[in-house]
């Protein structure tokens, strides 16, 4: 079922048509709530990003309402999240020191190539791109980005410096400036980290105890972040925390940010263009697989493709308004699904909200300490480092597992981006040297049954005229020659052999590499006076080989299946099989 | 049957223990065949990587030897090649521009590379790596660099300058520079050139209408080259064509080359790594195809990770000589081959008349024209070019085509090392692109035969409670999705569905982010009280199956056959099975 055009282009036509008051008061909730959670937040992930905290909060207004124009999930929040702003924070140390751009110009021109460049996907509908991270790679470079961002707030927690954004830099640069811990900060950093901590244990057990639902004890301790800004900037400011060393965001300034195209110099591009890529990719399968998590709970479908071109306009809309890469984030996305958002309504009345917040609520920000948000950033970050996916792999496949291990070492031990990459590259090595060595099984009928089995795991009848091989795998370039290899080595020390039978229920594809092959072995065994026939053939594959001349030359039959092929050779007891391919019936 | 140790490590003990008399007589009468091929070969592939004749000579001698010793093809003759000299003209280029190195210097450091990498890539077994280049690939490459390198010939043939490694570059120069024909140049090369087509085409039909043995015949057109190298060497004498403007090879050191490791500064390393490694898989791939070729003749078995470590040596050898990049080549070791060899003796002994001829008969080289070797350049490459496989690969399939057509176009356009990396990459992203979108069947039992097929393809039986589906692909992260989201489209408008069957006989492996998918797929039939069955698992994916919790899991069976399940799904006439999986016996 295919939407109309008009619905394709602007998805949301579909929930604007129609939209009811009482969607509208359920959207409202969920929208104050989603407000008051993501002002700790984007201030929080502006500082992670190395950025001022005011590009926190425009990232969290225009790009909020291109996804609710452009994008297909209903309930997916977008804004800065914790791994792409980790991602920024990279690039941006790395740009920086390239060019002669400040960090805030930096930033904004990530986010807008990373925009043009999922734009351009979305309309090439590459969205299946995306799939080249699968899901244990991805979570182990969530995990191991959870522990870099944490270490790397450290330093805001005790109010020394530290450098970095990978384990041993962090490490070093924190154990040469460990001596230099500010009291008052580690005070306030250590007290709202034990109060966070408990505010997501200890009380909501508490309060499930005391009777209270589970989602609404969820979203009360989704707004601890929020007590603990408030607490700790009144106490800064009555204290008067800065005179004692403890560093504060600082002066905000107040009114909406001012809406330009950054300027963009071709130069410019040898450097942004792979971390904008790296970001825009590990952006794109983030969000994706947070909106497919939320769509199927309310059996609502999200399409790959314009998911692309919503997240490219949400990220030219910060570039535009003076933030940074964005993306759909997991934690924020749960808090507008649980406070009840229907529509990306939502979304557009949080954007309203986090506009009247920089509007009326900055100078108050101002005295807000760094320490506590380092402190949400630390609890935020931790809830994704899980190690499971290491056991689970170990477990399952050893190859998974060293996709996903090496993921994890090489993001800890140098960084995001190369261990992005590294992901990327081990899955796909190890897929192709997988198929590059297919499972050959010889075949043999369990009586009476037509069905045919490896002899190696069942007991099976086997006739010694007749050798059945059954290739478990695609045949093409990468392993035409070791199937080659595998099948003329099968075939020594067989004197008596009369026919070989190439049983291809598996082969669900033969490219031209693998037909010479096939041509090869046929001549092999043309010479060697057996029959070589084929069985199970699907009909793709059957398409394909009667567009050549391979079953002209085939020295015997294509079966429709394997039964039928051994009991035809049986029967005609000769010495060389030379039929010819009757293939127009046989296709499966 | 695998060879003892110490022959696997030095595979020339296989054929020199009980070497026999009647095998040196016909060894050394191919090696006299060879080596007067090789001298206008050798001479001409120096000049065609841009580099003094005299080392073409020093890489037809020590490479020899080694692959003899440590080569495991029998008659395989290595040395300088057509494509790998071009590529090593273009990796000196490219390299002398951005260090202070002579191109002699370049050329020795590119086989010391290419050597040290072949060796650790085999004694790692690395052979299988070459496979990545499919043969299509390899014979678009081929085609393309036989156009560039006739090209590139023009200039000699004229007496004209021009420069470049692909056809733009070429050509513009070539017609920069076309004013300044010198004429006696142009009427030898062009007279030469005349001769050797001639000596391939007129001459051979008239010998074989005068009664000869083809093999004699094709034998005699081989010497064709050197009667032009002696005839237009006593004119350029004679005439001293010198004065007229006509470029000679010129002086040529008498003697053999003086042996040294080459001075080796890991700062070259950079410039140096890339092309090396081009030159070295490219020359692989190139020389196991042509010894595979051979060896099939004859009955004979080359080992691909040998081959590494024997042309590994062979280029190592070139490189303390003062040669460049070696490889087996097609027409030498067609040759050596046809004129008899029976042992890589046969290379011993060239080695050796290379090695008089370089000590005996330089001074008469140094009148030797370069348009003659520039004629017999042309003539050998024009052979190599051969469109056939962009109509092969037209007709097969369109993804095989497109990597030809785009490995052809980029090799003319941009150059051979280009032309290598588009080629690979391009097989490699439409195979991960064909496999991310598998062919998906409904399918129904051929009535009364207990085969199931395609239901678009065949008069088939179904029942409309059951639907059964063959997914003809490997499951894993790049397919994973798209499979989950085809079924899930399936099942839309089946009102009466009561079970799902996957029929597994194509499914060859399941990774762990195609296991996420299936757990999905089976929660939402559980939601929606459907059934989820599979039936012809194979054994090694039962195997990985039993090691997680989703056969526990499922909401159905595993069956052996389709056939099974099927019937026993009938005979239960429930709404929904519950079956446990008893998977032990249902291995395949």
């Amino acid at each position: 079922m295919r939407l109309p055009k008009a619905e394709r282009l602007l998805p949301c036509l579909t929930w604007m048509r129609g939209y009811a008051k009482a969607t509208f008061a359920s959207d409202l909730i969920a929208a104050l709530i989603v407000t008051i959670m993501l002002i700790p937040q984007s201030l929080a992930y502006a500082l992670l990003a190395g950025l001022p905290a005011e590009t926190g909060l425009y990232a969290s207004m225009l790009p909020l309402v291109a996804y609710a124009l452009l994008g297909t999930s209903r309930t997916l929040s977008v804004g800065p999240v914790a791994v792409v702003s980790l991602m920024t924070a990279a690039a941006i140390s790395e740009v920086a020191s390239q060019t002669a751009l400040q960090p805030v110009a930096v930033a904004i021109l990530l986010a807008l190539l990373s925009g043009v460049f999922l734009v351009l996907l979305g309309v090439l509908r590459g969205g299946f791109l995306a799939n080249f991270l699968s899901h244990p790679v991805v979570a182990g470079f969530i995990t191991a980005s959870g522990i870099v961002i944490a270490l790397s707030q450290v330093k805001h927690l005790l109010g020394i410096a530290a450098e970095g954004d990978n384990l041993p830099e962090l490490l070093h640069t924190l154990a040469q400036s460990i001596g230099t811990v500010n009291l008052p900060t580690a005070l306030l950093g250590g007290g709202a980290l034990a109060f966070l901590f408990w505010a997501r244990g200890g009380l909501q057990a508490l309060l499930l105890k005391a009777g209270l639902q589970a989602p609404a004890v969820s979203l009360i301790g989704r707004t601890a972040p929020v007590l603990a800004v408030v607490v700790t900037t009144l106490l800064a400011w009555r204290l008067n925390l800065q005179d004692q060393g403890v560093a504060l965001v600082g002066a905000i300034p107040s009114g909406l940010p001012v809406l330009q195209l950054p300027a963009f110099d071709t130069t410019l591009l040898g450097p942004l263009l792979l971390p904008a890529l790296f970001i825009s990719i590990i952006g794109y399968v983030e969000s994706v697989s947070v909106g497919r998590t939320l769509a199927a709970k309310r059996r609502e479908k999200i399409d790959p493709d314009q998911e692309l071109i919503g997240l490219g306009a949400a990220n030219i809309a910060s570039a535009i308004s003076g933030g940074f890469p964005v993306t759909g984030g997991f934690s924020r996305s749960v808090v507008n699904y649980d406070a009840g958002a229907l529509t990306p309504a939502a979304s557009l009345l949080t954007a309203v909200g986090i506009a009247l917040v920089t509007l009326l609520f900055t100078p108050f920000l101002a005295w807000l300490p760094t320490a506590t948000l380092a402190a949400t950033i630390v609890v935020a970050v931790l809830g994704l480092v899980d190690f499971a996916i290491l056991r689970q792999t170990w477990n399952y496949s050893r190859s998974d597992f060293t996709a996903v291990a090496a993921t994890i070492v090489v993001t800890l031990l140098w960084g995001v981006e190369p261990g992005v990459a590294v992901g990327v590259g081990a899955s796909l090595a190890l897929h192709l040297y997988k198929t590059s060595r297919p499972h050959i099984a010889e075949v043999g009928e369990i009586p009476g049954t037509g069905h045919f089995r490896n002899i190696k795991r069942h007991t099976v009848e086997t006739h010694p005229g007749i050798l059945s091989l059954r290739v478990d795998a695609r045949l093409y370039f990468i392993n035409a020659s070791y199937i080659e290899d595998e099948l003329i080595h099968t075939l020594q020390d067989r004197p008596g052999l009369r026919h070989v039978i190439l049983m291809c229920s598996g082969v669900n594809e033969i490219d031209i590499s693998a037909l010479e092959v096939l041509e090869s072995i046929n001549a092999r065994l043309k010479e060697m006076a057996i029959g070589f026939h084929l069985s199970e053939v699907k009909g793709p594959v059957m398409d394909r080989l009667q567009k050549t001349a391979f079953l002209e030359h085939l020295n015997g039959s294509v079966f429709l299946s394997q039964q039928q092929a051994v009991r035809t050779l049986l029967e005609q007891q000769q010495p060389t099989a030379t039929g010819q391919a009757d293939s127009q019936d046989f296709r499966i």
